[in-house]
């Protein structure tokens, strides 16, 4: 394990987010923590960046060992000025999360967190997001502690391979009742959106997005059945989103 | 194919934007179009989506076979709302863009007019996304006329495979240069980011993103080649974030 590392935590519901600041105190004893995460809650932005607007970074605070600082911009836009404004280096390792709310099966696309994980990895720095099954800004993240601790110090102490994150998500039960790590992959669902419409005071229409997630499928191989399962699922990620199986199909057609 | 099929047609730049009006009037003739686009420019959103703020809806303008409306939400809203609220259903093909500038390599993960095809693949429904290779509101569309055309009616005679959708990214020179059309994989490659730092008139610093593409590798089978040597290069992409090759190896850590 390399000794006292560098890591950068960063999540997308803010930094004020009981998430982040559970996964704070379990990452701190591993090395020099920095924490760069958006002043308010950043829920679906995705992989979004701020291009048309300028950003700002404000000192919480600084000790020995640790620094935290708030941003205006989405969870991608921390993971790039942390590189290169407030660390000036890429860090040894990316800690995100610990998200209000499942990043399994197709949530990763719209995830805030997860893209923070993607920008290490594209970055070639180790980075693991970590969701714990519950939105509720009362959750308790005490039965993530041992399974954040357990693939956190793996982590650190055998990297990832190149361009690979991890996307853990953990069930929302009491910790006798997590049955233990299980390495997955992404499953295919999908979000059955609806509107609600409404009318504003001064009589225009407006839309409000609610929706249920819609599984495709339910291989005990995927990260949906095993978190339901009361598993930690936990999936490699990478971004290459080329369909190599149709390439040759393709060919014949253009 | 399908006689007077449903179309949505959407971008990022915002329903203003030239390479939406060029696409519009390249697509028309296939089929009954409606436009749902976003109200302002919205590059780099990704496949954010709004969730906290109320979304709203402009009739545009409506005639026989044409319906254009304008949304103040991203590109992933845009079809989520189209197929909702406007269409009352899934349309039968999906065509966005054409964007000004590159979605070839890693600028599909940061693309709105991406997020929307994916978002589209994601409901089942055929879709494409069409990108110019020049960032400039001014740049010439009509070297994409031909090709657009020929993808689009060659997509709308035989679909596409479930959950598989097309990104194409055309070079920026005169028709006759373009040497035809050419499927590929995505490149490998990531943005070398640099923020200007700057003072604003009340002595409190700002940091502003700029970059450079640094491509990883070269081979003549990916996007980022094919476009930089004048070929319209066709990425067929899906959803799936998962490492395949890495779950093995991983489930010996875990």
């Amino acid at each position: 394990m390399k000794d006292h590392p560098l890591i950068l935590i960063t999540n997308d519901d803010s930094v004020k987010a009981p998430g982040i600041r559970a996964l704070i105190n379990y990452i701190r004893p591993f090395g020099k923590v920095v924490v760069v995460a958006p002043d308010r809650p950043q829920s679906g932005t995705a992989h979004g960046v701020t291009i048309a607007h300028p950003l700002r970074l404000d000192l919480i605070s600084k000790e020995d060992g640790y620094e935290e600082y708030s941003c205006n911009g989405t969870p991608a836009d921390c993971v790039k000025l942390a590189f290169k404004i407030v660390m000036k280096r890429r860090p040894d390792f990316l800690f995100s999360g610990i998200n209000h709310g499942s990043n399994a099966s197709i949530n990763i696309i719209y995830s805030g967190t997860m893209a923070a994980v993607l920008e290490g990895a594209l970055a070639g720095v180790p980075s693991v997001g970590f969701s714990l099954n519950n939105y509720s800004q009362h959750a308790s993240f005490a039965p993530s502690e041992k399974f954040v601790k357990t693939i956190a110090s793996e982590v650190i102490a055998n990297g990832l391979p190149v361009g690979v994150c991890l996307n853990v998500n953990i069930p929302d039960v009491p910790e006798p009742e997590i049955r233990g790590i299980r390495v997955c992959r992404q499953a295919q669902g999908t979000w059955k959106e609806d509107f609600d419409e409404r009318e504003d005071p001064h009589g225009r229409e407006y839309y409000w997005m609610k929706g249920v997630y819609a599984q495709i499928g339910n291989g005990e191989d995927t990260d949906q059945w095993a978190m339901e399962n009361n598993w930690v699922a936990v999936v490699p990620v990478q971004f290459d989103f080329t369909a190599h199986n149709e390439i040759e199909n393709l060919r014949k057609r253009f």
